[in-house]
């Protein structure tokens, strides 16, 4: 290959040798458009349009390792696409005789996108697996930790308890929503092939007719492995937004999970921490949550990318000047973020430790004001409602002054002698319907 | 109402008085929030949490029209959020013995998040409506103009030949994708009840048992034509991320007409016009696309509010410090942009002009080339490969230099006596399967 | 007025009643196209072009209270913008001879930028005046807190000491760094005036020479109190650009100390908290952290707004279909978000709370643990390099499982009797420069 | 190298072998990170904190082709960032005796933040030599087009008569906002050094008192080359979002050059082409605006790009978990974007092709109505207002029914006689201040 700087990955901790980084490489792109040159001269040899032997030919060629990436992408700055090179590169690859049949019919957008949706479909099945295994770790945390008490925090205040098992069951659903909207994205990817205005009119000119024409449409997304594009579709980017959004989905809602445990992985906090903290080049005692960092800064990343793409709809003409070249590197980040932040999730849950004594320790910071909502729902039939209102404002007052138990404090009220002080101020017996909703949620496959 | 300024749509032509602007108001937005706290009374009534007589008065009392949304507006300052004023107001406007049962076992977010879907939903069927007059004109564009020719563009040059009628019906399919992205979504809003936490404890103090709960949710949700939530959602935002991809999609997709009408309509192409181009302050002549204008000014704006919208799924604890404050006016904005671009849409699609006579002229502009495409393909097997293309990158080149048509280059070409010329290089002939994919493209519904 | 839904704030907290929110209403931007035209005609009088009558009498009818927004607003529907209705409008309302001077020789985009750089103009001082409030503020407290020692934190775990007067001087000289920017936008705002096409055509048709013209253009800016252009800038958007920076960065600047205010102020934390925090709809006992909440909802949000407006840059032709239009209500929303959270912030600084004790304790939370550094550098002269790695890790270790003290664990170790452990370990002692670069940082004006 | 994938640039044509890319290149980068150690060792041996041997063994060391850049990115996974494993190859590169001496006080954040700004300096110079090429090739198209009269368009119709020389001025004015904007900001550049929390703690406790300690940052930024900071900057983003800012602004402005080319180089416009348009893969007669799309494609992502920086402004703590780690491919991504289009459009502007035939042919496509408003204007005075817009109304009306040239039609009407309807209706005689406009922008250097 021509000289060029390796991609190392210096500046991308959150994917470095990740699977989806090497679906994604360029040797990746190039193999894809290759494929996807070769997929169409199979495709045109089933419908009649071109010899068996050709098919042949180009498909033994079709092999990255034979190109040179780099001397592609610098000729590519001619015509502003890689694919334009790439053909002649493909058609001195093959006999003389079976050069006509490279590239018959298409123009560099028909590959370009169908190579960009291969490259898709092959890292959206590596996001699925990472998926998987962060959806099982989170299922099993949830199940273990189902009545595992801990503070229900908003706007990062304790407000009343909650369970860890309700917090990793939502984590759970949003990797469930994010797999199914994947899958779904994944099994509709189309191949693109309409010629040079979407019109395959070439292939008319070589002598198909239009059943022919449609037969070939059909084999060559068949081929692929690909979905049957109902259009031409160079600029009606449907498929190109459902993939961005997506990734961005993925992405975005795994960056939930990774909120909340740097939030409860914090010095002060440690009710979790990560199985294999990342060190520091200066203090010898530090544990970083390093994956939950990564994912978090993909997170951060991942809509913008998306939105570029969803930027690139608004395409004049048949083909647009610039909106479609905004695409490609865009959308390759996207597989890269998703791809990573996955594996990186896939990782975090299932080395995440779980701390349910400080969990259980900081249900008591409040000094009982946690289950403040609960009393005053408890003690309105007893007291009536301004009365009880009074009284637990007042508690609540001394209870943060004083620093004492607000169970202890309602106990010198008269008017609630009898009534059991210490099960009404318990934490862990506020749980509501978390266990419930826990039950229900990991019911969902 | 205390003295505010109005918001008159003056920097917003897009939307100004369009029915998604009427329906995504401060005043119905007012109205969502006092909708969602009468449907928790009413539900809690029916599943016995509350007398029948207090749904009815919260129910009564629940009118926008009786509140001060300034004041409310102002009053929300203190605590992020209007839904803790208006609570106030409510409890104050319903008769004394049924204040207890005003907002009860709820928190802020449930009836912000479930007002944000009320009003998504009602948004959205307006937009529908207007997806499917919009529709509905363009599959009459693309059946009249079937085989009315047209140049074909990429990267700003002629190409091939193509047909404004599978233009109008590549148009309409992105229409039909929104529609259905937009369907799938409004049918899948969910209400929003959790409680302080998301764990619905307060309702297991005010005495339910975990079925009443569950029909607690139930009930609520139906009663406000709401689906039924999985989990509470409050920091779970699936349906703020589906909404904001729905619309973002919606407004992107609209741009691609937009975009081919500005560059078709302009004073040196002129194959398309709007039916009722915008005047200027300056220059009496001037008819301006001012629908197709507004479009892309809007496609310009839905994918950066999108992102917003997807940042804000990585949020933290059980309710997050600013992410879920930050939806707000973005999510409102969205709907209001694919409102007016939805109802621009179907004013451009019913008022369309379509000028053949330019199309069809502008198909000699390049001389024949356009269809050199076909000329390669069909001088092939007479000449082989290597003469047809010498043959025609010469002819080009005169054709270009001489300004003389194609054909009649050619036509000195002894070689090629005996072929149609006429025929070859007539670009209304050279359309491949545009007829077949526009009648494909009709079929869907 | 026609009826019309005010816009209540209602979805806003962040500038519901904020200075900059009335100065950027519809009829503060009424008033400024108003007084854009009226500037236009005064110079057009002052440099012979209209009579001194003329520009009385559009002087006085251009009153915001004599016309009907929501009007002009539904009407503007038509050409794109409300300039052109309300032209009609203001012709209307001056004597009939004085009609031929209202908005003469300017085009619709003339009077809109300029409207815009006017209420920009006017937000700008607004914004400076609360960030002026906010950097003295913080001034005091970075001087009060020079030696308030706390735990420095990264990737969420205790580093090594750090000074709450060094973390304020770095939340002040954000501030200025954005009051700089801010100042210098401010004051480059410039007037539009290019006519029709950007050539000021109509003027030479209405008999000015060349210097006349230009005379026009200097007099039309210094009447308003902007800038000179250098060029017509209808597509050449820098103003817009450097305003979408500074109001941006502004934003996303004030988000790092409410960002840290946000961390600080959990309930686990406590080493901050707002004067006045926030209730809940819920809980009594709950004290939000609104200020800052709200100032890091504005902070998600401006990037994209900002970039929106970039986004338009890349404008076609002399007024482009699209690009210009969608500036109007991204740059109206980067003025309200950056007025709100300017004037939150300036909020937030003046009452904030500082708990030195919390953060003294804190710093015992990892045993010694933070002053690991310190350790090492201090024992590596007693002991050679390999040595005192090798003893600390041991240590670090010890005193993680053990829960003991560094320095008792130290104390055991022979080698190390005579060093004066106490001191070494004190973290109280390892601020570094953390004095010197406050009182550097605050000598900045 | 451990085996890797190069980027050979194969989605990015863009930036395939432009300098930029090898300045930001992971072997620039790592370079870059090289060079930051070296100089922060020479720095504390000329301040007396280390051996002036070490600092030649570290220097020395510090050579990227010794590393294996590959691997640190693999190993970087574990704590985040890829200045933790160098920092080991590097100790492990140099004599034992100096190995305490490599990284000593500094924290990855540093090393990592000083490599950015270096790399950031040596692309802008690059960028900056380009937006010169650009300017001077602009400046003389300006001047040399100064009296070549074109349709003005807006809203895109034509609008009045304009010239190329004040199209080609404006889009220079931008190109020299670029270079200030980039200019400015790479003077400001500064080094990164703060210690593990910003408080250059370790300094002291390897023995250095406060003035050490400044002096040591001082000769630090010296060495590299760079601004001295005002204060460590580990959360004080500004330097990354004026970065971001300079190269959003740069990408995007020069997107209104490419705009236009685009446009007016349009089949059917063809005022404009570029010096060597690409070629096609199925089209032997394109001749495709390249440049102009690959700079349209780089100013679609920029802006988004920026908006990712801007986000990372609000970190909490002294090293944030994410927003940090978001910021280096986006930044990275931004330089290349930056220095691809700039050398895209130094290729453009040197090779533009202007076709003043075409402009002047097509300021007759509206028959005359192109100086209506200059008929408007001096016909007033003639006619009185009222007459003068009914008349030109009417004429207009006619000239767009019978495709007559307005000048004839308006000969028709007896008022007129005597004027020199020739005159006044000629196009390349309303061009106003166009010219005056052109040589003021061209005095600016």
């Amino acid at each position: 290959m021509t000289s060029v700087d390796p991609d190392a990955g210096l500046l991308a901790p959150g994917r470095a040798g990740s699977p989806a980084e090497s679906a994604t490489s360029d040797t990746a792109f190039l193999q894809a458009l290759l494929d996807a040159e070769s997929a169409l001269t199979r495709a045109q040899a089933a419908t009649g349009l071109a010899p068996a032997a050709a098919a042949d030919a180009v498909t033994a060629a079709a092999d990255a390792a034979r190109f040179d990436a780099r001397d592609i992408a610098l000729r590519a700055r001619g015509g502003g696409n890689p694919v334009i090179p790439l053909v002649g590169d493909l058609t001195a690859a093959v006999p003389a005789e079976y050069a006509p049949y490279v590239h018959r019919g298409a123009t560099s957008q028909d590959i370009m996108d169908t190579a960009m949706m291969l490259v898709a479909s092959r890292t959206l099945y590596l996001v699925l697996a990472d998926l998987a295994r962060t959806e099982e770790a989170l299922a099993r945390l949830a199940a273990a930790h189902r009545d595992t008490v801990m503070p229900g925090r908003t706007l990062t205040q304790h407000a009343v308890p909650t369970t860890f098992g309700l917090k990793a069951a939502g984590w759970r659903s949003l990797v469930l929503d994010a797999r199914d909207r994947v899958r779904a994205v994944r099994d509709a990817l189309p191949a693109q092939l309409g010629g040079a205005a979407g019109t395959l009119g070439a292939f008319s000119a070589f002598g198909a007719d239009l059943p022919a024409v449609e037969a070939l449409v059909t084999t060559y997304a068949r081929e692929l492995g690909l979905a049957e594009p109902g259009l031409p579709w160079h600029t009606l980017r449907t498929p190109v937004a459902d993939l961005a959004s997506a990734l961005a989905f993925t992405v975005s809602a795994l960056g939930k999970p990774a909120a909340d445990v740097l939030t409860l992985s914090r010095t002060e906090i440690g009710e979790l921490s990560e199985g294999t903290g990342g060190g520091s080049s200066a203090m010898p005692h530090k544990a970083n949550p390093v994956r939950a960092t990564l994912i978090a800064a993909a997170a951060r990343r991942a809509p913008h990318l998306a939105a570029t793409l969803y930027g690139s709809l608004a395409a004049e003409d048949e083909r647009p000047p610039g909106a479609w070249h905004a695409e490609w590197e865009p959308l390759r980040d996207l597989l890269r973020l998703a791809g990573g932040a996955a594996s990186d999730a896939a990782e975090l849950a299932a080395g995440l430790q779980v701390h349910p004594d400080a969990m259980r320790a900081h249900l008591d910071l409040t000094h009982g004001l946690i289950v403040s909502e609960r009393l005053a729902a408890e003690l309105t039939p007893h007291l009536g409602r301004a009365r009880a209102k009074a009284l637990l404002t007042d508690a609540a007052k001394r209870t943060r002054t004083e620093r004492r138990a607000l169970s202890d404090i309602l106990a010198e009220t008269p008017d609630l002698v009898g009534l059991d002080l210490a099960e009404l101020t318990d934490p862990t017996h506020y749980t509501g319907s978390a266990g419930a909703l826990t039950d229900r949620a990991l019911k969902r496959r």
